[in-house]
């Protein structure tokens, strides 16, 4: 299907077509065929060609075009700020206060203090006052995320009246297919669809149709918090209020796409013990940096493994063949944590698992480390039976294996939920201490085993 | 925001209140709050309470009202039978057939064949004969997730009819923010948004505004790769077209949330070795069953690494010491192996590395591993020698960590890569060759250097 798309991509227009009409300079043709495009399409072609030609696209197409490529690119950070050097710093400004406010902001997120100045001291002193509210707003809430781009009505206006600022609106708003219901305050009373507006009288008072059961969300809501309502309820926009009850700003439903995007990769490259996960395109360097950090902190807790093993230091000179288990019994202990961890990692995400379920679900979890702990036990001591011939070796690394296994799965739920509590994110932070405990306990019970019973091994 | 969404949800409507109208039988005092509701509330009630308070609501509500609930309710697989069961057959057909096609499959897929037979035996012929067509859909494609409920006109219509079909479908249809417009021969030819339609005039021809450049998908698409057309093209939906460009069906952006959100769970599972991350609610029996396999078949492989260290048994005889460093070794290799892994996997499962890239990220993390084995080794070989004063087992293990972490790194992205290409999904099927590649290639490096130094190790 990837393929398929692309295909069907150079299907809709010719690469090299467009590439030509921007050398020879022939700014009918180019327009003609470029402006047709999905400004996705037309952001894919504005990033594929080079610096040279995309200084050809920025005469031939307005600011307010070139806003519209603007809003769907997609870019690592560094690019927008190396994209908009390539501009007329005028073109550029103009280019920002045409795009939805909360594009513009993320576009000037990535720059530094006095090249923002450089544009927002053009800009006009509506827009600037928009943008500069949005920068206030602390990373990952609704603040944050929203756009001041919305369609808002009196509740004692008609459907018909309504329809009316809907058409007016229409080019400028990011969605028109909910409009928000406000009073003479412009607080938030209610919600109405395009869809309920098109199916009814044209006289009708929009205070007597619309939904006065509105959810809304506050303006320093976390971002994960309302990815979570919009998915429950399916909603393709949601309205923002501040303290006092007043609507400042909507979320749309594509952003919140970003939004679940964005923490299902960050979950994810935290149990990798990566930092950020989008490094595709990054350098060696740039990849080592943010793995070394999590390698670096995993070797000197593992060092405290080392010093730990030191106790046992005369056993295993006596019992060589103990060693010989150690990786599997501490990989066993590591993998059976990183489990439990994960369920328990994304039921905190997600928000399954609260103060009510938390008892329930560690209960559960002890259940399933003893399940888990004597089915993987029994199994060794088969194993290393007939294997080796032996079965009292056999039982040792088998309850050892079993014990590791039931305090790592103990361990994997109880440490995230008590680092949620202490609010760190637990994803994050949960990760080392699972693993240094799980090294730790496992070679403790395994080596402690064998120590005690060493008369009947050596 | 968790707790003020649900304490926002108790204002909204009092549980104890609707529930005590359900036990009086005041069927009108209930309906009046409880059809005010969104149906994702309706469903969360309707989930709380138990079976016998629910038989009551399905005498309060109609068939058609069910629906809304069944298609807001998010539910274990077995609970859709089991909640089906507490139903009238009859009832239960009808409530099916009122439900968007999409979401009556999702339920009728949950039940064994006799059973869901008995269902479509009582219901109306056309409405069968669409959940059929969709229950042939093999899973995971744009069939299985498409709803037949979409509004579609004729190129020849004008704004005017278009905005008539609009009204009358709009109580079923799914989305009325799209038209998709068609030929005679039904054939998909253009797309025209709600938004356009609005600001049109009424006698302009659909034809004439419509745009001719529709993105749709084909029937047997993967729902990942349409996933990702919707998250780049911001669609609100997309149509479905079957092999002769028929328009058979579209994809809302809801059920396209729930994929994000489900592939993503799924990636981050396979990571952790779960087959299915969501059993925070299962038995401790099925979360071990969950669990057991993978546990399980890393024990087997694990008695590769055990039985490979079996070799170097006199080595270790002779210095104990080495065996404190091989959780530390053989730890390290899997960490940085698993940061490759995830990078890897990530990376395919979005479609970010393809055959072009594949080649130059293979570099890249040659390089990676070079620097971070570099970096990993020396900090090892100063902590061994401040702490035992021994530069030589320092140099030892730093030497067998530098080398193992190079080999994970090139492993855990050269791997998934293998696998991909074999036509087997990377994420789940890369862990445990890598752990025990991993594994056994560190403690081969570190025994196999120590074997050759012995002489001045003892």
């Amino acid at each position: 299907m990837v393929e398929q798309q692309h295909n069907k991509n150079e299907e809709l227009y010719n690469v090299e077509e467009l590439r030509q009409y921007l050398l020879e300079g022939n700014i009918e043709s180019f327009r003609e065929i470029f402006l047709e495009l999905h400004p996705y399409d037309q952001a894919q072609f504005y990033e594929k060609v080079g610096p040279d030609i995309r200084k050809t696209i920025y005469q031939f197409l307005s600011p307010q075009e070139m806003a519209l490529i603007f809003e769907a690119i997609e870019l690592e950070d560094e690019e927008y700020e190396q994209f908009l050097k390539e501009m007329d710093t005028v073109y550029g400004a103009e280019m920002l206060s045409y795009m939805y406010t909360d594009d513009a902001v993320d576009v000037l997120n990535e720059l530094d203090d006095e090249h923002r100045e450089s544009y927002l001291e053009i800009m006009d002193s509506e827009t600037v006052e928009e943008i500069n509210e949005l920068l206030a707003y602390e990373e990952y809430t609704a603040g944050a995320i929203m756009t001041k781009e919305y369609v808002s009505i009196l509740e004692n206006s008609t459907v018909r009246s309504a329809m009316t600022v809907l058409r007016n609106e229409a080019p400028n708003a990011e969605t028109i297919y909910y409009v928000f219901v406000v009073d003479e305050n412009h607080c938030l009373t209610g919600v109405i669809s395009l869809r309920d507006l098109i199916i009814s009288d044209e006289d009708t008072l929009i205070k007597d149709i619309m939904n006065e059961r509105v959810v809304f969300v506050k303006v320093s809501d976390d971002q994960e918090d309302i990815a979570q309502i919009m998915k429950d309820y399916n909603f393709l926009a949601i309205p923002v209020v501040n303290e006092s009850n007043k609507l400042i700003g909507i979320i749309t439903v594509d952003d919140i796409i970003d939004v679940i995007d964005e923490e299902a990769s960050d979950d994810y490259s935290k149990l990798a013990g990566v930092t950020d996960i989008d490094d595709i395109e990054a350098s060696p360097f740039k990849a080592a940096k943010k793995r070394l950090p999590w390698l670096i902190m995993l070797l000197f807790l593992g060092m405290i493994t080392a010093t730990l093993m030191g106790q046992f230091e005369e056993t295993l000179d006596k019992v060589a063949l103990l060693a010989l288990f150690i990786p599997l019994i501490s990989g066993t202990s590591g993998n059976s944590g990183t489990q439990a961890l994960a369920v328990a990692v994304r039921g905190i995400a997600t928000g399954e698992i609260d103060e009510k379920s938390k008892m329930k679900m560690l209960l559960r979890e002890v259940m399933t480390g003893l399940i888990t702990g004597i089915v993987c036990g029994l199994i060794v001591v088969g194993i290393i039976f007939i294997w080796k011939h032996t079965l009292l070796v056999g039982l040792l690394v088998g309850a050892a294996i079993g014990c590791s296994i039931l305090v790592a799965t103990i361990a994997g739920s109880f440490i995230p939920l008590l680092i949620h509590k202490l609010g760190v994110d637990p994803a994050v932070a949960s990760g080392p201490f699972i693993t240094t405990l799980n090294d730790v306990t496992s070679i403790l019970i395994y080596l402690g085993l064998a120590t005690t019973f060493l008369g009947q091994l050596s």
